[in-house]
C-alpha cells in the first residue's frame, strides 16, 4: 500500500448557490492529491506526458457523506492498494479539520502511449519508485 | 422508465491539455440534463430550490470509454428506471455525433427540507408530474 | 460592423455561495458566443486550429452590472467593430430575459502560427468570409 | 500600499487543448490570493460574508503576456494602492518560476451589505487592520 495526502482550502469559485462545494469539484481534487502524491515520490507527471505517456482516467466514483464549504480546509488522502500495471486504481477520502468525512471515492486510469493512443504497461523507472514505497 | 436527451456542444475551457473535455465536465452535462429533463416535464428545478427543496447529490460514478474534443456535439441521455422516494437514481449516457459512446455513468439525489436540512420525500406535484411520464 | 448572438441557460456549477453566476464564468461565456459567431458565418474554430493557427486572448475586461442566477437564460451579444489583421476585438453585451444587462466586456485575440508560436496575419479565407458580412 | 503574494501550482483540469491555462482561469487566481491576503492580515471573508458583508466583483480586466503551463508553480501578487471605502481597487500580477511575467490585471469590488443588497462602507474592523498595515 501506498498512501499521500495533501491540504487544499476551499476557493469560492468551488461552490455553489447550495452554499458547498459542487460536487464535480472533488472530482478534481482527487487529481491533484494524485498528482501530488507522484511529485511527493519524485514522479513529475508532467515529465511522464512529455516523455509520451498519458493517463486519461477511465473510471471515476465518488459518495459524498457532508458538504464542504467556502474556506474549509481539507484534507485528501489518495490511497494505492495495489501496484499498477497497465491500469491504476487509486482510492480517496476527504475530510475536513474537523475530522468529519466529506466523500470518499476511487478512480481508475490507465497508462496510454501518447504517439499510438494505445494502453501500455506503466513505465519502468515508475513502476521501480512505486515499488520502493510499497509497504 | 423516463428519459430525455440534451444535445450540447463541448466548449473550448472544458478541454485540457490532453486535447480532449477533463473528465471532470461530463459530472457537469449529467446536472445540465437532469435540469433540462425536469423542464421538459414542467418542473422548474429553480423553483423546487426557492419552495424549500434541495437536490444534493450523494453519488456519482461515470466509465469513461472513448474521449470527447473541442466542438464536438454531444448527446446526454438521462434515464429514471424507477420513481423516486427520498432519493432519485439516474443513469446516464453520452454519445457524439457518430453515435459514438463517450462515457456512461449514475447519479443518485436525494430531497432534502432546506430549512431542517433533513431528508423529505419527493414533493407531491413533482411524483406526480414523473408518475404520468413514467412508462 | 459585425454582431452575433447566442442564448444560454446558467447552470447550477456556474454559481457560487452569493447565489449568483461567479464572475469567471462570463469569461467563458464571451468565449461561446464566439465560436458559435464563427460557426455561424462557417468559420470552424477547431478546423482553424488543426489548419495551424491558433488564437489566444492576450486581454479581457468585463464590467459586472447585475447579478444573474441559476436558469437565467442569457443572451451573449458580440460586436466586431473592425476587421482583424493579426489581432482580432470583440466586444460584448449580457443581457437576461427581462432585457436587464448583466454585463459587458471586451476580449482581445491575437492570430498565432501554431508550429512558429509567432503572431501571423488572420487566414485570407477567414477575412474573406468576415468581409462579406461586414456592414 | 499593502502587498500580498501566494504561490498556485497549476492544476491539470485547468489547463485547455492548446496546452496552455485557460484564460479565465486568472481570474480565479485573483480571487485566491485575494481570500489569502485577506486571511494574511486576520480577516476572514468567510466570517465576513456570515456577518452580513458581501463582496461582488464589478470590473475585472487581465492582459496575458505568456502561457502558463501544467505543473508550473506560479506566484501570484496583489497590490492595494489605497485604502477601500465603499468600493475596494486590487492590483494583480503573476509570474512563472523563472520570474517570467505571465499576466497582470485589476479587478474592482464593491462592499455590499447582505439585507438590503445595497452598497454600503467597508466595515470598520476591516478598515482598521488594513489601516494597520498600509505603507
Amino acid at each position: 500500500m501506498i498512501s499521500s495526502e495533501i491540504q487544499l482550502r476551499v476557493n469560492y469559485y468551488e461552490t455553489d448557490v447550495m452554499g458547498y462545494v459542487h460536487h464535480s469539484n472533488y472530482i478534481r481534487y482527487f487529481e491533484t492529491a494524485r498528482t501530488e502524491m507522484f511529485r511527493k515520490f519524485g514522479i513529475s507527471y508532467a515529465a511522464m506526458e512529455a516523455g509520451g505517456i498519458m493517463m486519461p482516467v477511465i473510471r471515476t466514483e465518488c459518495r459524498y457523506i457532508q458538504p464542504a464549504k467556502f474556506d474549509d480546509l481539507l484534507t485528501i488522502c489518495v490511497v494505492m492498494k495495489k501496484m499498477p500495471d497497465t491500469r491504476m486504481n487509486l482510492n480517496y477520502e476527504i475530510s475536513n479539520e474537523e475530522k468529519k468525512k466529506i466523500c470518499e471515492g476511487s478512480v481508475e486510469l490507465v497508462f496510454i502511449n501518447s504517439r499510438s493512443r494505445r494502453p501500455c504497461k506503466a513505465p519502468e523507472n515508475v513502476v521501480k519508485i512505486l515499488q520502493a514505497h510499497f509497504v
